[in-house]
């Protein structure tokens, strides 16, 4: 026996363990261990996934040849221990079949269950049990579940249903009654009868009788389950290797449906919502597993307290709830005190809250899984901080448990739980901007401040509308992606919002918006989930996030252990404040456009964009010149002492022209041109790709004026605040170079602007010029561009968009479809494609490095805060992340992550 | 003495040769390798370019230490060829200053003659020569150019004319005259004196009287002028690299108008026109260089022919001939014969026909300079035949003799010469497909029959103006890049395009255009050159080439000589057909999309568009496959035996979508549904960046029966083909991916389908799967593709607008000051970008052969036609270039000579 393929558990001996995982998948570990630290499991054999791939390559008759001696060694263990017979008519062994992957996946085999039984054994069974119809009733549900699962009888077709539930309909039908409960013995032998004949006419075999023949059915069905489509595409969504395979769980079945004295639930060792170090859980007496879930019946609790709380909530009297609704703990005491030792046995073993499936079988409590429990994002950390404090777990495990992305709900208010059960939802869209919000409906951005709390609804929305949108609650569009205008700007400034909600039609003239035909009017309440992209009718009660001390302890914790830096996105001062508040150490990306539209300054940006020479455009930037360098001000206090990262104008011009033909008509005015020509001018500017067009450093080597205004007001801002003590460290970045030369020129007329203010001002400051790197050419030439820039920072975004060839703005057409069928694992502008665009990430890197071994790298695109792309940014040796003021806490953590995951390896 | 800087030449001897170019510059080389085979040229040295690099680092006083032995030696070698003495007042050395570097540099400094001259020894020429106003006229002259050339004596500013042309002015006028020839020895000794005060104003210093410092000052000059401005920018552009440095070059001045023995000319061993085998050019009695080209007197021809055929055309009398233009043959018959002599002695060493400077003076014939002379495609054409059959050159020389670009003259229609010079240009645009064309303006496609010859003109041009265009003899669009609509399209049919000609207003409904306030109406005629992009007013007179027997051996070498095959990129049989007379070996891209628009099919495709469900879509297209199978007939007859790579549906489908009410409307009525629904779906399927959008593949995996009816349609034709003895090889090409998984899903879907179609044909037909690699991230994954593609196709047009980030169709922004500023030296849509997105394409290509090494690799961008992206795909190991028909005579030339070119090296 040179290959060991069985691996047998039961009664506190196991062949496993649980860091066995690959070979056993994480149930068979897990039902190892458990034996092994004397939790009672139902005892039973893993078949390894190794056995799976050797199946896969040799079929069914050589992979039971090479099984055979080692399963029926394993199952004369279990027919020990259970002291039953496999196949017996008299006393049989029952078995359930279940898949065990190495990680959990969904798109296979379902359980079968009672495996065993045939026309001989189910009167051994009911002699047993003394119990007729729990025998033929589990005989039922096994040739139901076998038939499904094994022999493949599925519905023919979608409209058709399943062939089993049209033959129980037809029963129930002739006998008048509505439950399966209500059918008697002579119903389920029936039922038995014609499950069976549906099955030879369907698949002209015999229902199996042999329970080996059922065995190995059912053991090579998990086999094959890991290759149907679902577990195909699922794996390649997961991105799990073909090559793992899946083990066989092969176990001693327990029934918690015996009687009275039997009993199944499930449990949690801490609470799952509050994170509160309760143990709890629902339980029924005299019923399987799926009862509890199946909402047929009212669970009962686990605790007294929690039943005492839940009847309490519910308004159920104390008469009525020990009467009917008794807790375990009063219930089955003696079942409940072994139930709570071994809760406690298995969460100091996991060191981790644990959620608990188990069957009390005639008084004799059996586990059947335990596993981490999820949680909310408040109970994942305060359980995770509760046990460093109870000496569990390190501080450095603490890190490791937070799932960083659910910060997130601790930092936006959120819909109170009870009132978005009942809430109507009208459509969805992206979840642009997270967080809740409700308000009354405004179609204008000019009338935020018509009601006290306004949602702005907009087909899209356009720099025009940025004050508007400052005062509304949420912004709700029916066109646009995650970098939209509307996402952008909502993201920046922390407010709710969701985008490119397609099923919106809206009526400007009649103040209006449809969806599905139905009209709501301007005024009406709506509601955003800016965090699910969901539309709700009416006003949601939402609650306000408390960050409390544990959030604080291990936002120090990151601190501790982080090695990148984690800076934020901002382009006001008051963004950079909460930025700073959540730990940012610096500004990675400072946009500069959208300070071009705040209070009159559009005018004159307008201005300098119809103007047809250089001198009227020198003209305008003179006026925008004063503007530009308060703001840097503001943003340089804000930050004093870090880096503050400026991006150099960027957007196409014609973001910033009036659309409407009335704001035409006043700009026409006020230069003292004719309509005619300013429409002709803005004519001029449009573009038929503005993503790929005059844009970036684009604009700022055809009109170098504005990089020489832009860079004066940066400088003469740091100047000015040196004289009050503030640390200014600016950063100057030129946007979107794909060649060295374009960055040569930018940084020329950088350096000599600054040299001249220097001169003017007689003091000088240090600042920084670098780039981004987010146009696929400039992360292949990198070697040569480092040789100008003093710094990288990698755009993700348009780096995505380029590498993909994907318009974010349009990918709506076509995204949802490639992740609906696989095509794409995850969306590239959410988590960052480390097979594609990371290639030119860390070619840009290394290239960048080569030529400038200390070349300070850093990110800046939204990948910034997203966690799989911060631990990829940390394993290319970038100096830090940078991503919006909200997401600053969740890259914090995320960069502590990556930096001990390198050490665990 | 362990470096040698100065290298002399003279009498037939020289220390330089023609293949130390790298040292001595072209110039230097060349008056080095003349004086070697015993063509009389003027005594001289070179100084190195390497002494050029050493001045740059050590500066003047450093340099002139470094050289002064061995220049004073040269210096004196020439005194003792000449007789002369170098500074002496009575006898002095005259010489001529110039650089010459590696490659021509236009950028760089002017000449400086008649060096050595003084207010002495301006006394010793004019005895010497007998000619106190030459000698005067000579010392002016070189007074005026060292003091611009050397000393910096510039206009202060730019509307400013230079100060030595002032100083004349006020000389003239002071005097009355009108030209510098009326200006006698005193006047020319009073402008002497006042440039010299100009010179000590502006400079501070006084003109150099000694020879000596006059020499070290041009030199250095030169030298200097390696690093100017003008010519770091012409480096930039040209890709020449900094360290390469000039050469300087010192020669004995020789005068041609020292009077009536005396002349000067330039001439040419063949026809630079034509090509014919005849000597030929023109000179002038008693003049300087500059004479000849200056256009002040009539250049008289060299040979006797020459002249009676001037005089023919010109309408001179035989008498007016001989007395007032007489041939050199005729004026010096002894200087003639010996300037034929050595035309043939140069002809014959250089092996390539010359262009030739030279000067008689008193009788004596001196050579200033050979070069290998520019010539037109027809000249070219013959002159490289005509020397084979000389067997002055082999055939890989005809092959690398031919500028491959030039072919392209060859072609296509031109204007006739004098027929274009006198004509009126209006406007200009982008050369978007070549060829001359003269019509009558027509406004709308369905139009462009209304008169017998039209150019149809439009603001841009849609596919629903596809017929208009087939009949329309020329295109003109006001908007659009070199990859509109129009340009793609008019360039596969081979005709006349000028796109994007900014200039013209268009006015549909009075059916005028205007240009700069001039009206042109329907019906005008108006020519295009569409080499050029140039629009002309009135009806311009073209010509029709005549593809000659040497044509056709020039393609028969290139087929002896090429590696890699050449492909057309063609839509139509009647395409196919010209490209394979034009060599091509089968169908590198055949876009589907164009086939769509024909005849009645449009509706059909866009009913298939405006469908709201699958079922809907697979009506329409069941019509359209029948037409699609046709298409694909036709084409595989015409490219019998050879592939045809189809690529799948590419554009986005608001491509095909009507865009004026009326036809909206016709398509409501025709599917019977409102005109508000059908504005829907059309407004539903905008998009912000069509070419990001959902196009390509992503059109196949979004509605996967699109790419079925292609294929049944490719499939079906090939096979109904085979049964009349065509053979058809399909190369089925999917657009667009950007990932294995995208291409996997086309492939499962192709393969599929052509079963289907085997099976029902109870037939089969070899085909191929394979992709385009145009995203870059393809490249980049280009291993992971390979494993299911069969060929990799480069679509470099969208390679290079993603890897640059530019919008084609947008560029035009930006792109000419890119160019004029140098920061891009060529069009990255002309000319591959082989620095950066030429790392795409080496890159996908060595990763593809890595998984697959036999892997079939092409190119069907508009760059498989460009002869420097042909030699790169060459280099890369490309198998084959795809090309408009009308460039694959090109590509296959280039295609042979980057073969030929790795064999020289």
């Amino acid at each position: 026996m040179a290959v060991k393929r069985v691996y047998t558990f039961g009664n506190g001996k196991a062949e496993g363990r649980v860091d066995m995982k690959n070979l056993l998948g994480g149930k068979g570990a897990n039902l190892a261990e458990m034996n092994l630290i004397g939790v009672p499991v139902p005892p039973g054999f893993t078949i390894t996934t190794d056995a799976c791939i050797e199946y896969n390559k040799l079929g069914k008759d050589a992979i039971v040849d090479l099984l055979k001696a080692e399963v029926e060694a394993a199952v004369k263990n279990v027919e020990a221990l259970t002291n039953t017979s496999f196949g017996d008519k008299n006393n049989p062994l029952l078995v359930s079949v279940r898949s065990g992957a190495r990680a959990s996946m969904p798109g296979m085999m379902d359980t079968v269950l009672n495996l065993g039984l045939n026309d001989d054994s189910v009167a051994g069974i009911a002699a047993k049990s003394n119990n007729d119809r729990f025998a033929w009733d589990s005989y039922r549900r096994f040739v139901q579940m076998y038939g499904d699962v094994v022999l493949g009888m599925k519905p023919e077709s979608k409209e058709e249903i399943d062939p089993f539930e049209r033959i129980m309909e037809e029963v129930k039908e002739r006998k008048g009654v509505d439950l399966d409960t209500d059918l008697d013995v002579e119903d389920l032998k029936e039922l038995v009868t014609l499950f069976k004949l549906a099955v030879k006419e369907q698949t002209g075999h015999d229902f199996p009788e042999s329970a080996w023949e059922q065995l190995w059915g059912a053991v090579t069905a998990v086999f094959d389950s890991w290759n149907t489509d679902r577990a195909k595409i699922y794996r390649r969504m997961e991105g799990i290797p073909d090559e793992w395979g899946t083990a066989v769980n092969v176990q001693a079945m327990v029934y918690g449906n015996m009687g009275d004295n039997s009993a199944t639930g499930v449990a949690f060792t801490r609470d799952a919502g509050t994170g509160e170090n309760i143990f709890n859980g629902e339980y029924l007496i005299n019923a399987q597993g799926e009862d509890v879930v199946a909402g047929i019946r009212t669970p009962q609790q686990i605790t007294k307290e929690g039943s005492l709380r839940w009847a309490e909530l519910q308004g159920v009297t104390e008469e009525d709830r020990v009467d009917m609704y008794p807790s375990l703990e009063e219930a089955m005491p003696k079942v409940y005190k072994e139930l709570d030792a071994v809760q406690k046995k298995l969460e100091h073993h996991y060191k981790d809250m644990q959620d608990l499936e188990f069957t009390v079988q005639d008084g004799k409590l059996w586990l059947l899984q335990t596993r981490n429990g999820k949680r909310t994002g408040a109970a994942m950390v305060k359980i995770a901080m509760d046990m460093y404090r109870e000496k569990i777990i390190d501080d450095k495990m603490v890190l490791m448990r937070i799932e960083a992305n659910k910060l997130d709900e601790l930092l936006h208010p959120v819909f109170d739980l009870d009132a978005i059960t009942s809430a109507q939802e009208l459509a969805r869209g992206l979840p642009a901007s997270p967080g809740a919000a409700s308000g009354q409906i405004v179609f204008f951005a000019d009338e935020a401040k018509k009601y006290p709390v306004t949602i702005l609804v907009r087909t899209e929305t356009s720099p025009e509308d940025l004050e508007g949108m400052v005062v509304a609650k949420g912004i709700l569009t029916a066109r646009g992606g995650m970098t939209s205008h509307a996402a952008v700007v909502a993201r920046g400034m922390g407010k709710c919002c969701v985008s490119g909600a397609g099923a919106l039609k809206i009526d400007y003239k009649e103040r209006v918006m449809r969806i599905d035909g139905k009209v709501y009017k301007e005024g009406d309440w709506i509601s955003l989930n800016g965090s699910t992209g969901k539309v709700y009718g009416g006003s949601v009660k939402t609650t306000q996030p408390d960050l409390d001390g544990d959030f604080g302890h291990i936002m120090d914790f990151a601190t501790k252990h982080t090695r990148m830096n984690v800076r934020t996105n901002a382009d006001t001062p008051k963004d950079a404040r909460v930025a700073r508040d959540f730990g940012a150490q610096g500004i990675g990306l400072c946009r500069t456009e959208h300070m071009f539209f705040e209070g009159g300054r559009i005018k004159s940006v307008r201005e300098m964009i119809l103007s047809s020479d250089e001198n009227g455009r020198r003209a305008a930037l003179d006026k925008l010149l004063p503007y530009q360098r308060e703001d840097f001000e503001g943003i340089f206090e804000a930050m004093d002492g870090y880096s503050v990262t400026i991006r150099l104008l960027d957007p196409p011009l014609h973001e910033f022209v009036p659309h409407t033909e009335a704001a035409q008509q006043d700009m026409a005015t006020e230069m003292g041109i004719s309509l005619a020509e300013v429409k002709t001018k803005i004519s001029d500017l449009e573009e038929i790709n503005p993503m790929l067009g005059h844009r970036g450093c684009r604009l700022g080597n055809t009109y170098p004026e504005i990089t020489e205004m832009q860079t004066r007001a940066i400088i003469e801002a740091a100047i000015n605040l040196k004289k009050k003590g503030v640390i200014a460290k600016p950063e100057i970045m030129v946007p979107l170079i794909g060649t060295v030369e374009e960055l040569k020129m930018q940084n020329d007329i950088i350096r000599k602007t600054a040299d001249l203010v220097f001169a003017e001002k007689g003091d000088k400051v240090d600042y920084l010029v670098g780039t981004m790197i987010e146009i696929p050419r400039a992360a292949l030439l990198a070697d040569k561009v480092a040789e100008v820039a003093e710094f990288f920072s990698f755009g993700t975004n348009d780096l995505t968009q380029m590498a993909f060839g994907y318009s974010r703005d349009d990918a709506n057409k076509f995204l949802p479809v490639y992740l609906e069928k696989g095509i794409l694992k995850t969306d590239p502008f959410q988590v960052l494609d480390q097979e594609g665009v990371g290639q030119l990430v860390e070619m840009g890197t290394q290239r960048g490095r080569f030529t400038k071994p200390d070349l300070k790298v850093g990110i800046c695109g939204e990948h910034g805060g997203e966690p799989k792309s911060v631990e990829f940014c940390d394993s290319v040796g970038m100096n830090y992340v940078s991503c919006s003021p909200f997401r600053v806490p969740i890259a914090r953590v995320a960069a502590a992550q990556a930096n001990i995951k390198k050490d665990l390896k």
